[in-house]
């Protein structure tokens, strides 16, 4: 299977899923040993619109590991200085000719796709507005879970927290969509539960899911409990209730208590108080596992790309 | 012939600039197969003292391409931090000690020669304050065409739009008046008409040029259309012309239905409302790839000053 | 000796400083033929949370000296975008994953403390906050004088301007009291002469020291004249005694002549006007050298965390 470009989670199928995996894998092998210089070739780009040092620093740590060169922006907002702006299209033609891969995170819900357009290099989406798409955030999330249970196929999952704007959440629940057997779980006050969309989704694809307010009830009996942070502003009118949500879906040792003994805890990071730091010394803490998944599975799809 | 800095257009001679001509012809190739590794124990240091990603791209991507390291700066201005500000000279004395060769963007227009005056590695000037030199910039340009018509000798050029602000306009006019028999058509309106120095400068070399106010006429008989932007702020009392001029210097389909076949239109880039967005698919569409050959004369510069 | 992290001129024992000078004088060699690729894959992260362009740069020419490679920012408080802000530990935690190296600079006193207890790889000290410790810039300010002088024991130093708040000159001090037969003297107006906790850390060592007022007395006394700057604000109720302050402690021509020929100046760098520019061209001034050991003593430091 060859890839172009990589937009949005939706143009992963199945046996593209299963090729990323086990492209990962062999990354890891190739991380555990210090990096390959096969690639010293490359030069990625990474034309951040707005700063994401997280996103950019895997971006980097990946290319580096492969062997691969970085040129580097968090404000690309000044490839137009001295004048009203040019075109993000006249900006990639130009990049087409400085680097083998573009990281593009732009401030439009559709910058990447209008990149991909004109670009004769891999456009990777690395974060498309506000509810845009993050599909590399998706799929390490996805890999996480295929690694620490060697498969997909029957999880039962817990998504707790804001539902409704968390776009990880949504892109994960569209991408599990495809396995078999998986059982979804979406624990959040009514305010901020998942939205139709995605449970029609999960209708029309068979998929069993529930949508609860208990977090006790729901936590003995699932794989993995996919943590998000509640933010107050978006709870709207409920917003007193703020400090009540956070408590009720903290997560701590008395949680990790009623969890199973294979199951993990996800979290997108940055985390700040809805997990406490007494978790994070349990194995099932899996949150900075994540992030070490992400270097591999860039590394994967950039290799995948060249 | 040894190159120690590149600080202005002026200092390039004929021999200097075939030899530039010839190895950036053979960083092509050396583009072509990916780069080589060959500078890997070079470090570049970008040192801008104002933003321009886009040219601190263009010579990051180029020094990559030849194998080499590269620190980076766009906020020079911090090396001063924490006192009314250090010496640009001393600055460059402690770089000295830390790189191979600075590129140097400052906001003074004497910066560059400042720098050279005490640096023991090359400086290569990447612009200097408003109106000062920009010689890469000039050095591409004057690549560009001899690249695409493979000779410069007997050259018909057309520079368009302000010709009294453009830093690139002047210096390439400057260039091209060391070949033979070249014709140059500055077409502008009055207010933004080419200067007298340059004019002057012309005349004692007895180029052959002639300053017009008409585009339609010139078009058919040129090689090359150079095409600038007007901006509203330099036109002074005629600012309210300014919705006129921008219409009758418009490059679209019609402008390239009366060009030569062989002819090419170049632009310094970022392209507002100059050129017509259906422009750029023709092959005479020439600036894009004016993008690709400022990688290539830079590959070269840099490896005739190591 | 096996180093773990930096974080604190006080770890550094003289076996280990005398390793370090071993290995920096190995690195002198290595940078002389223009570095080596036995690190290419290493990765450095350069975390920032304030920006020092200066001190980011030589840790970043040093990892390319070795061969390695670098991620960078120097707006490290990005990581916590989006919210109210994650904690350093939780930030380290994730860059574990990304890298074999972190150079912290942090704006609080104990940052790289906290930072080191939660780390699996090297953390480097490059700056904690005002006041707080700068263990590199020490060390090649130490090294320094031991590769003038090819020995420390029996120096005699004059420190000389703004004692009392200089990070760089109370870090050195307390490193020159492991050597036997260092003279010190302290050359200030008392308002911002040497503090006590140093003084009597001397005291307790043994280290002949002395407070004095008047630099001429003390010039032709000493091996090395390390020169700082005063500052106004730093002058409390004697802000108005600034401008004979400056003049009373300036070094030029003057100085240089009562100096001894092997007697050498230096300074931490940016040098304002404490400095007279027509000093630099005399053997004596070592203050760009220094830059430059700056490279090799944290060339070494990688190599020994590595």
């Amino acid at each position: 299977m060859k890839l172009k470009h990589i937009l949005e989670s939706q143009q992963f199928t199945r046996p593209l899923l299963n090729e990323l995996f086990t492209v990962a894998d062999q990354m890891d092998r190739v991380f555990l040993r210090g990096g390959t210089q096969d690639y010293n070739n490359k030069i990625m780009a990474t034309l951040f619109y707005e700063p994401s040092t997280r996103t950019r620093f895997s971006f980097e740590a990946a290319m580096h590991r492969l062997g691969g060169r970085v040129i580097s922006t968090e404000n690309a907002r000044d490839f137009s200085s001295g004048a009203a702006g040019e075109s993000l299209e006249d900006t990639i033609n130009v990049l087409n000719n400085y680097t083998d891969v573009i990281v593009l995170r732009h401030n439009e819900i559709d910058g990447s796709k209008r990149a991909a357009e004109v670009s004769q290099v891999p456009i990777i989406n690395a974060g498309d507005g506000k509810g845009g798409q993050h599909p590399t955030q998706a799929l390490l999330d996805l890999y996480t879970i295929y690694k620490e249970r060697e498969s997909i196929e029957g999880l039962k999952i817990a998504f707790v927290g804001d539902l409704a704007n968390g776009r990880t959440v949504r892109s994960l629940s569209y991408l599990l969509g495809k396995f078999e057997r998986v059982k979804l779980y979406f624990v959040a006050p009514e305010v901020i539960q998942m939205k139709n969309d995605i449970l029609e989704y999960l209708d029309k694809h068979e998929i069993w899911y529930d949508t609860v307010e208990n977090l006790t009830s729901v936590i003995p009996e699932v794989d993995v409990v996919y943590q998000t942070r509640i933010e107050k502003e978006r709870l709207g009118e409920q917003a007193g209730e703020y400090g009540k949500f956070v408590k009720e879906y903290y997560i701590d040792r008395n949680v990790l208590q009623s969890m199973a003994k294979h199951a993990i805890i996800m979290h997108p990071l940055p985390r700040l108080k809805e997990i406490s730091p007494e978790v994070d010394s349990d194995p099932r803490a899996a949150y900075f596992r994540q992030a070490r998944n992400g270097i591999l599975v860039r590394m994967a799809l950039l290799s995948m790309l060249f």
